[in-house]
C-alpha cells in the first residue's frame, strides 16, 4: 500500500492510499482514518454511492469527530476500478464509478468488476493486516453503497457485526439503476440478481437473527425516493421475516453529503455500541 | 438574490446562491446557511482561500453542525469575480480564485476586482436585508481568507463583533503570496500595503481595545508555515500594542480543510459568545 496524501484531522490521522488490487487486477484506492490512541480499534466499511470516488465521503461527510470519539478505524474504498482497459460506459450509472458491489459475470465487465470479492476478502484482509485493528468490523454506505453494505451484510454475516445505510437503492432488481447495472453485470436472467438485493435477501432469510437491528436514514425530499430507493420494500420484506430495520425518514433531507453529514454521527456511535459490545 | 441549490442540514438550510453585484459588476455567488428556529440570528461571514469558491468551506468544513448549536446564520462568498471580461493571470495565485479582499488600483484589475467593497458593503447590506439577522456579525477564514478577515475587521472595526482566522497570510507584504498580489493589486508603492497588511495595521494601532481577543489556529505541519504564512510577526506586533491574539499552534495539522474542520467548532462558539454578548 502506497500513501498518496496523509492529514490529521480530530487527532487521527487520514491517508489515501492506492495498492494493486490481484481481485480487481487494477490499483486501487481508499482512504483510512485511524482515531487517536493505540488501539486495537475496531473498522466501519463505508462504501459510496454512484459516481463517487473514494473522496467525496472523505472530504464531505465529516464522520471522523466521531469516530476519533468512539475510537473507530474508517476504511472508504473507491466505487470501482478504474484505468485504462478497464471496461466503462458513458453513462455516470454504469461502469467506472458505479460498480454496485457485485462480482461481474457478464463481458466486457469480467475480469475487473469484482466489487464484492475486493470489499469482503482483499480490502478486509489488507486493513487487518496494515492497521492496528480489532479484526471486528461493521459496515455502512450511501445509494448504491447503501445498497452494497446491506446485500455484503446479508451475504456475509459472518464479517460484519452491525449494518446501517443513507437512502440505501434497496431493492435494485425494481429500479431503473440495479435492473440497468444488474443486467450489465449480471446478465439477462433476473433469477441471478436476487441474491444481491437486499429486500430479495432479507425475504429469504439470509443472515435472519444476526442484526438486532439495521439503521437507515432517508430524507424525505430526496428526487431519488419514489423511483430508485423505495425502502418500503425493505421494510416490508423485513417486517414479513421478523427482521428489526429501522428506518428513518427525515423531513426536509435530500440525497447530498449535506444530509449524510446531519446524521452519520448517529451511525458511527449505532456501529461503535455494537463493536464495542462483541470486542469485550 | 437567486437559489441555484437548497439543501437542508443539521435541522438548518443552506442555500447557494448568485446575484448580480453593483460592486464587482459580474455576478457573485455564495453559500448561507440559516440555522433552525425563528431568529434573527447574528451573522459569521467566512473568507476562503487561494483557489477556493464558495463551495470549497460549504461541503468540506463541517461547519453547519456547531452553527445549527449556536444559531449563527454562515454566509460564505466566493472569493473573486469571475467570468468572461473579468482579468485573470494563468497562476492560482492571482486573479480569478485570488481576490485578496482588496480593492484593486491597477489596471487590468479594476474595475472588477474590489472584493473589500464587495464583502463589507453589498455582501453584508444584502445578507441583512435578505436573511433574518441581528444586524451583528463576526468574521472569520483561511489562509488568503485570514488575511481578509483580520483586514477587513481591523479596517472595519464597526462592521465587526469579533474576528478569527485559521493559518492566516499574517503580513502579506512580507511573503511571496502577498507580494504578487499586492504589486498587481496595489501597485509597487509598498507604502500603499500597510493598510491591507493584518500585521502592519495592528502595529498602527487599527482596531486598537476593539477586540478582546483575536483566535488564531496554525497547523505545525502546515507547509506554508515558514514561507507564506508567518504567524510570529503578527504575535509580535500584538504583543508590542497591547492586543491580545491568541495564536494556537496544532501539532501536525496542515494546511487543508481537514485541520479546519477539526477546530471550526471551537471558532464558531468563540464568536457565538461574543455575538450573544452583544445581541443581549
Amino acid at each position: 500500500m502506497e500513501t498518496i496524501k496523509q492529514h490529521q484531522v480530530h487527532g487521527g490521522t487520514l491517508r489515501y492510499l492506492t495498492h494493486d488490487s490481484a481481485t480487481t487486477g487494477t490499483p486501487m484506492t481508499l482512504s483510512v482514518f485511524v482515531p487517536p490512541g493505540e488501539g486495537p480499534f475496531p473498522v466501519l466499511i463505508w462504501l459510496s454511492g454512484l459516481t463517487c470516488t473514494e473522496d467525496n465521503f472523505t472530504s464531505k461527510a465529516g464522520a471522523y469527530r466521531a469516530a476519533a470519539e468512539h475510537g473507530l478505524i474508517i476504511v472508504a474504498p473507491d466505487t470501482s476500478p478504474r484505468g485504462d482497459g478497464v471496461a466503462d460506459d458513458p453513462a455516470w450509472d454504469l461502469g467506472q464509478g458505479a460498480g454496485f458491489y457485485v462480482d461481474a459475470t457478464q463481458a466486457p465487465w469480467t475480469p475487473h468488476f469484482r466489487m464484492e470479492t475486493y470489499v469482503t476478502g482483499e480490502l478486509i484482509a489488507l486493513i487487518d493486516a496494515e492497521f492496528p485493528t480489532t479484526g471486528t468490523r461493521s459496515i455502512s454506505g450511501h445509494s448504491m453503497g447503501g445498497h452494497g453494505a446491506l446485500t455484503l451484510a446479508l451475504r456475509h454475516p459472518d464479517l460484519f457485526t452491525s449494518v446501517s445505510a443513507f437512502a440505501p437503492i434497496a431493492s435494485p432488481s425494481r429500479c431503473p439503476w440495479g435492473e440497468k447495472a444488474f443486467t450489465a453485470y449480471l446478465g439477462p436472467d433476473r433469477a441471478t440478481w436476487d441474491a444481491h438485493d437486499a429486500t430479495r435477501l432479507l425475504e429469504s432469510g439470509a443472515a435472519r437473527g444476526v442484526y438486532d437491528d439495521i439503521l437507515i436514514d432517508q430524507g424525505d425530499a430526496d428526487p431519488f425516493l419514489v423511483e430508485q430507493l423505495k425502502p418500503e420494500l425493505i421494510q416490508a420484506a423485513a417486517d414479513a421475516v421478523g427482521q428489526t430495520v429501522t428506518i428513518r425518514m427525515q423531513p426536509g433531507y435530500d440525497h447530498s453529503y449535506f444530509f449524510m453529514a446531519s446524521f452519520i454521527a448517529d451511525h458511527v456511535a449505532f456501529h461503535a455500541r455494537r463493536l464495542e459490545a462483541v470486542s469485550r
